[in-house]
């Protein structure tokens, strides 16, 4: 069943997609014979992840860059992630509601997954759809993160190019944000720049890009007015990501980011294999009838030798499982 | 030497709590060696989380605290986690230096910690450090965070009692933030309710707290007004943190919240011991010349397949550390 779905997959099929990775998010080996199948014919969209704070209309913006990419002929996935929990839903959900319109179109995909814990940053199942969607000839791919918590900076160890999109008079909680994620832009865009301000915005961030330290030779991020309400600037966007890829291409600094995407998740599977599974034995009696829980409860064993002796366990039912050292 | 200190640690000398704490930061045998010999003692302080957004008045609050405590002759521990990233910087060290009176008490420990990268959790020290405190008598310990990212959730499986710490007029993306750590509540306060606005916000968490679930005889968070800086409201909620202490033990609920604590506490050693080292042979290369790295960016391994191997190899390392499976 899995090496069929694969095909479908490969072969450019919605429904299939859309089945796979449905099978990525329930964590079935299902999902990872799928996956495997695919692997080899993935590496060659140019995954985008685009962040920014809350309300600089990154959703809007995508939407407009879908229509661009779409006139040039290329089909296009979107994986728009959203915070999981509760408190951030109504006005996130509003906003994937802007991309809708190309909801009839089969050369657009979208599809919105839950992110990692109520403060984010990315699951493997969002990197897992963004190889599913590259094995079905999507290109590019963007990711489209909320731009609270950790998202922001996990995006870039997930995309080969990063779209910062910021706006004038966000607050400055947001401004003070904007520090942080100006080292992971490869592009910046100051949307809603018929606002006051915006050349402001705009000048102020330029500024601040040229006091971080730049080896001679790097990409220097462009920063980039836009109004997308109303359809302008975007082109410019979409030609400042196709050169940011020709760099990447000519300078060789594409293979370097690829073998950071695939360390970033290797390391991301590892640690939810981990989590999903060490605690298994924690709460299971042992010979003599008490639990490892019951035995740091009661303080005779330390945390440390107890997370010990939990991992050791846990890798042997990893190793068991038989994906393990025989491989290499 | 870690024998000496940890007995040291037990006595209550500052300088060894300290110098142990310091050792737990570094990751090294001896801090590992110095928390095993103190667990024993471990167990005992009313550990108390604190949390709320930026600009709630949390650090003059706890330093209200702090004094109250002081007058009912407890000794303190405090541990204020910062976000390690640059972003907020300022204004969070100028938080800190409001907790400097009582730096030259002996009967107060306070200790800056950072938080597990840019965007927070409570990293393995600053739970270590709770253990440090506690088995130095310290009573209470309070982990204060600036309440960005996921030290706020994470920090109710660290603590007995949290305590939110919120303000009037803190915008609105702060009131949307409200929601989530509503649950996470033992007590609410609302600072500076001598501002504008202060009733309705007392009102409107009352009201948010009726909307969840709540099981029969479980405890109700009281909502408290205050006013810190001028040491208005603090007897309150030093009297409810005590109530809730109380109707922990008598409910058998803190039976439940240690073995809570425990868990997380487990979990998050064992995925920094992953984190730390399951990387290392990635990029090592094997019997063929190739590294497991090159096998994935070459598409020959998949990711999947790729952290099984690795966690295997992690775990025999690990195990051969000694302090494995034999233990249970």
């Amino acid at each position: 069943m899995t090496e069929r779905l694969a095909e479908r997959v490969a072969s450019g099929d919605s429904l299939a997609l859309a089945r796979a990775i449905t099978l990525a998010e329930e964590g079935l080996p299902e999902g990872e014979s799928v996956l495997a199948a695919i692997f080899r014919r993935t590496g060659r969209a140019q995954v985008i992840g685009v962040t920014g704070p809350p309300g600089a209309g990154k959703s809007t913006l995508v939407n407009r860059l879908i229509g661009r990419y779409r006139e040039a002929g290329r089909t296009i996935g979107v994986i728009a992630v959203d915070p999981s929990s509760a408190f951030s839903g109504g006005a996130i959900l509003g906003d994937r509601i802007r991309m809708q319109e190309h909801a009839l179109d089969p050369g657009v995909f979208i599809r919105s997954m839950a992110s990692r814990g109520q403060f984010g940053g990315l699951s493997r199942a969002t990197r897992d759809a963004v190889d599913l969607l590259d094995a079905a000839g999507r290109d590019p791919v963007l990711i489209e993160t909320v731009g609270v918590g950790q998202d922001e900076v996990e995006i870039a160890s997930a995309s080969n190019s990063t779209l910062v999109v910021s706006a004038p008079g966000l607050g400055d909680e947001v401004q003070a944000i904007k520090a942080g994620i100006l080292e992971i832009a490869d592009v910046l865009v100051v949307n809603k720049a018929d606002r006051e301000g915006a050349d402001r915005t705009v000048a102020e961030l330029r500024a601040m890009l040229t006091l971080l330290p730049m080896a001679e030779g790097a990409w220097m991020p462009p920063v980039l007015p836009a109004t997308a309400a109303r359809d302008e600037g975007i082109e410019a966007i979409a030609d400042a990501l196709d050169s940011h890829m020709a760099f990447l291409k000519t300078s060789g600094e594409l293979e370097r980011r690829r073998r950071r995407i695939v360390t970033a998740r290797v390391l991301k599977i590892a640690q939810d294999l981990v989590a999903e599974t060490v605690l298994e034995p924690f709460d299971a009696a042992g010979t003599d009838g008490t639990t490892l829980l019951d035995r740091v409860t009661r303080r005779e064993l330390t945390p440390h030798a107890c997370a010990r002796a939990l991992l050791a366990r846990t890798a042997n039912r990893i190793d068991l499982a038989g994906e393990g050292r025989d491989r290499h």
